[in-house]
């Protein structure tokens, strides 16, 4: 019998899927919403809003399986010596490719216009084609390759920006800080899917952004401090940015007095382009644990020196 | 050498690119603006806010091309014999599964409570995934089924109907009255993409929009007339339909005084959904001249008697 600690306080939304997802996979387990006695637990599901801080008890714990995509909350934690796995959902990917999707063509189809339109101006010149319009994706992990594929599959020419070299089948790709100029100058839509590292923070800040063809468009559904916020305002106020759609912010819920919240070209939508699902989340714990029992290898594991 | 007669107000927008398409199609034509020998034309570029009416003159047309993908202003016009294609360009069907995409996914993700929110709401409820959101697709020729195509690979359940019926690898398709009522009672979101016919005006009158769940989304990028005016705003009135969004109105642009203006459930875009694209749509009329004069079947051929 596999012992598994859940230690995430979404424990109401995962137990209608969990143990019948742990049932599908053939695992016989035991899920613990408390471990008085660290040292019998196999598995633990993690979430940073969770109680656990300190992992040196969890003696025997095989691997800790968090329900997030994003660890940099728990990946520079000294106590943590146990495998870690990022949570690739595959409804938070789906969802993150809706909004990145919807956004990028709101933006492409000039919709502000028409859904707020007082002064009932008729005016029918149509937009570009997709085809005509550059995007840069900036962040090629799963989240960022699907949106990119989605993209290209609606004719949009994506270019890739990681910070290490990539070769992606069908996907121009390019890195390091040349390679992001390159990309930032041709695009007139730019989103950030970055994980969050040292390398990654505010790496939209005054310098790329004067990069950008004028009036270029950023979505971020990524993380709130890859953008510098002072400069994106100024970018804004300059002209060099045209409008930034922000789906994260250094301090959420987005404070009311932040200046974003007052700015025309500034849309905040309120840290819902991409959640993990419990249903489809449940069966991605699960297969990892079956993955470790049988030993396989772990899906998603961390590489703790990059930070994802 | 081959006598093309181009009775279209668009001249500007093909000269730099009808000579060449023709060139490359292996055809070595005259275009003519005007005819005032109608007998010595060979074919016939139209569109029906062009010059002509009469087609009798026209004893040697080989077939009349036209610009414009609907047809309904010309396909009973009696003194046409000749045959007759509609335009299937594909900068059009770009162009319409841009949009149709991107407003169903603007009211799938509830954007515009994010572009409009004076009150600085934030409230992190996710919307549910594509696959929970059922969309009808009303019509299911070029682009009825390029848009049907696009939202199916971004997970919507997509339900097909037409007036008559068709089998359509991997899209659930229904037809007639009886399919017209199964589809809507399911549809979360309907786009109408129907040609314009005796037949599919008003299809969306009070009977048919009361059989929508309540708070539906209608989108309509096809013909004014496939839409009871005064039906969709009374089902707007009652919650029945939560939003429209309108691209086509039976007089155009939509006058100032039309109660669609004001109406806060109604977006109005002024007919940008689809625009015939002079570079691309050369190339379809070459290949259709280069067809005629190879004695090979013409593309796009309309049906005189189902009227598309």
């Amino acid at each position: 019998m596999i012992r598994i600690y859940f230690a995430a306080p979404t424990w109401s939304e995962y137990e209608p899927w969990l143990p019948a997802a742990l049932t599908a996979a053939g695992i016989r387990a035991e899920i613990l919403l408390e471990a008085p006695d660290p040292a019998l637990i196999d598995y633990i599901v993690y979430a940073p809003s969770g109680p656990l801080a300190d992992f040196r008890p969890f003696t025997r714990a095989k691997a800790v399986l968090s329900l997030w995509a994003g660890v940099e909350k728990i990946v520079s934690n000294q106590s943590l010596t146990q495998p870690l796995c990022r949570m690739v959902d595959p409804g938070l990917s789906e969802s993150m490719v809706e909004y990145v999707t919807g956004h990028v063509l709101r933006h492409h189809l000039g919709m502000d216009r028409h859904i707020v339109n007082p002064g009932r101006i008729w005016d029918p010149t149509p937009p570009p084609l997709a085809r005509q319009r550059p995007v840069a994706m900036l962040g090629l992990g799963e989240l960022g390759l699907a949106c990119a594929r989605a993209l290209q599959a609606l004719n949009f020419p994506v270019q890739g920006w990681s910070r290490s070299a990539k070769a992606i089948d069908g996907l121009e790709t390019f890195h390091g800080r040349d390679g992001l100029r390159e990309v930032l100058s041709a695009a007139q839509i730019v989103v950030t899917l970055l994980p969050r590292t040292p390398e990654t923070e505010n790496i939209l800040n005054a310098e790329s952004l004067a990069w950008l063809p004028a009036g270029a468009v950023v979505i971020n559904p990524g993380r709130g401090p890859l953008i510098d916020d002072g400069a994106l305002l100024a970018a804004l106020d300059a002209g060099r940015v045209g409008h930034a759609t922000l789906d994260v912010f250094r301090t959420e819920p987005l404070p009311q007095d932040h200046p974003f919240q007052a700015h025309p070209g500034v849309t905040i939508t309120p840290h819902v382009a991409a959640d993990t699902r419990a249903p489809t989340a449940s069966t991605v714990i699960a297969e990892n644990i079956r993955r470790s029992e049988a030993g396989e290898p772990l899906l998603y594991l961390v590489d703790r020196a990059r930070g994802y």
